[in-house]
């Protein structure tokens, strides 16, 4: 397992965290922090464009873990499901321009009107496949992020690790999974789900469970705030084999949404060094 | 599958979903209802003492399927895991003096100040381990029931059917699950569970997922108001072998809480023709 005490290389953070930031803001604040990798939003290269996000980004001289994020691949018409997929190509273009070693996708949740979680990761099953030769085109791996199941109806109908994984197996090269301690610590089946996932896991994202939390989508908590042993599934992913960074993504509209952000990260990379 | 759209003689209230009322008011209403199955909780029993609790019951012609709720067997000390087995002795007992079916258990989440999950499920084996001896020897079924994930951290550490099923087995005779599709409905693995726990099931419970869902604990919906495929789900229970009663368990501090028992019995009672 690698040493992060003194040693914060491996900190990549997602553009969520100081989400007040755009993308110029956002390098500028890692550089001055001596963060090296980050993993922003779509929303921030669409707003400068693709090649102008690719040079600020490269200016900085940050790599990129992810792109942030595509997929939601259900909807409740042939035509909708169509147009996820016009979007998920338009993001494999965003995450080759800006080179990131992948491109993050979430399921999506249950269509309009629909009770059918079984149909809904068909969806998902169907979409990734029908994504999956264009992505490959590219050489840009997918990496398909299970959602905690309170997210399952609207956002992550893929709601285990094991479900991903099953995904993986059955479409092939070019997709992976992205793990996230906020979304699969509870899992009974996680150690195991872990090491069976191998050298699918393409990514590795940290932030906290707050006991209570308050909210069922805004109110993620900073590491070593809450209940998540951290550092004991870093180690299981890394056994199976990752040695990438680790980003941190903290949704948090009441606490750290509202910080400066120079202080968020200087207290990133000192929970990165401490408790991850 | 049996058919419920002429007939509610299989629905059972849970006292929560009329949580205002008191043993002897939550059996004149169901008796006004024409609703003869009820599950109280523990403090409506333990507020007139167990055997006016059972005359009550009796008196009003009603079954009961659990008394709700015991378990909760984690603690930071051996001292508290002690006192949460005299706890549920004491659960044991009340369910006897009221003549439930069983007595429905849930885990218990993370002991304070404690990251380890797997070894809060430990506990939780090991509580219902010491427990179950004396639960046989008052012919007393525990029914463990696993909680939503969201719940892991504070309540329910057995977080998925599968979790659950696992403990019966090494466990043996004398235990078996409550589903809730309230709590499962997300699991990828669910249909195969199901038919895995079989003669196990000691319960099935209803409600409905929200969306959105602006509370963890306490915004539950009516049966048809939210997103789960109930009805698929009951199939699936009843071809693993249950045919007992079907309880409706509401928490819903900002809608079905308010409103007036008799009315919320009523839709209950539609609701279960209808969509269960």
């Amino acid at each position: 397992m690698r040493d992060f005490s003194q040693d914060h290389r491996a900190l990549a953070i997602n553009s969520a965290t100081v989400k007040a930031l755009n993308l110029q803001q956002l390098c500028d604040a890692c550089v001055r922090a001596g963060i090296t990798t980050i993993a922003p939003w779509r929303d921030q290269i669409q707003a400068v464009g693709i090649s102008t996000a690719g040079k600020i980004i490269k200016d900085a001289g940050l790599g990129v873990t992810s792109l942030v994020r595509a997929g939601l691949f259900t909807a409740a018409s042939e035509a909708g499901r169509k147009a996820a997929i016009d979007d998920n190509r338009r993001a494999v273009d965003e995450a080759a321009g800006i080179g990131a070693a992948n491109l993050l996708l979430i399921a999506g949740g249950l269509p309009p009107g629909s009770k059918d979680i079984a149909g809904a990761r068909q969806q998902v099953h169907d979409g990734l496949a029908t994504l999956l030769p264009y992505a490959k085109s590219a050489n840009m791996p997918l990496a398909l992020k299970p959602l905690h199941p309170m997210t399952a109806a609207d956002r992550g109908c893929v709601t285990t690790l094991g479900n991903a994984k099953d995904i993986c197996d059955e479409l092939g090269d070019g997709l992976g999974v992205a793990i996230d301690v906020y979304h699969v610590w509870w899992d009974p089946t996680l150690p195991q789900e872990i090491a069976r996932a191998g050298k699918r896991i393409l990514g590795f994202h940290v932030c906290d469970w707050l006991v209570p939390t308050t909210d069922l989508l805004t109110d993620r908590g900073m590491m070593g705030d809450g209940i998540i042993d951290i550092k004991s599934i870093r180690g299981m992913v890394e056994a199976a084999g990752y040695d990438a960074p680790v980003d941190v993504e903290i949704f948090s509209a009441n606490n750290w949404w509202k910080r400066d952000a120079d202080e968020v990260l200087r207290i990133c990379i000192e929970r990165f060094r401490s408790v991850v």
